[in-house]
């Protein structure tokens, strides 16, 4: 899978507002939650889209803040998998975000 | 809570084999796992326990390797509530690794 040029992680990023990039070859993004439980819940819904798609992002939990990056390793930068996947993380958030 | 001094760190890090210590004020161990859902299993006891204790480690999942880090805010520095945590976290993967 190749991986995007500078401009088009500009572009693509333009409609993923909430991720930014990161040394060049991450996108990173921060989500935080009103009960500590909520962000593990959330890291367990992120890790059910990564088995499904056998595409594992890094995840942080810093107590009630899960940060996520994202990359892919054999393109060496970021792909089609990577935004895919952005997406269907920001999907999750908003999902629990409305359902709490 | 009264923090460890440097001698009491690395006295009671000689019965925690796995954990050394970083940036003075931080324990930290690395977990590795056969399967990244055993890692993502794993986390889900270390939540519960920190619950428990309403205690909260830092936790990185990096693939199938799951990082600790473990530290008393209040008292800027190692305290009986971590070692006390750092065993049940040993306890947690041992009980992991036997059952896989």
């Amino acid at each position: 899978m190749e991986k995007y040029s500078q401009s088009q992680i500009d572009d693509v990023l333009t409609s993923l507002t909430e991720w930014s990039l990161q040394d060049e070859k991450w996108i990173v993004r921060k989500f935080r939650f009103q009960a500590y439980m909520d962000g593990i819940q959330f890291v367990n819904q992120v890790a059910d889209l990564a088995e499904r798609m056998n595409h594992h992002p890094m995840i942080a939990i810093d107590f009630k803040m899960v940060s996520i990056r994202l990359t892919s390793w054999k393109s060496a930068g970021i792909t089609d998998l990577d935004i895919e996947q952005a997406r269907g993380i920001d999907k999750l958030f908003t999902k629990n975000t409305i359902q709490s």
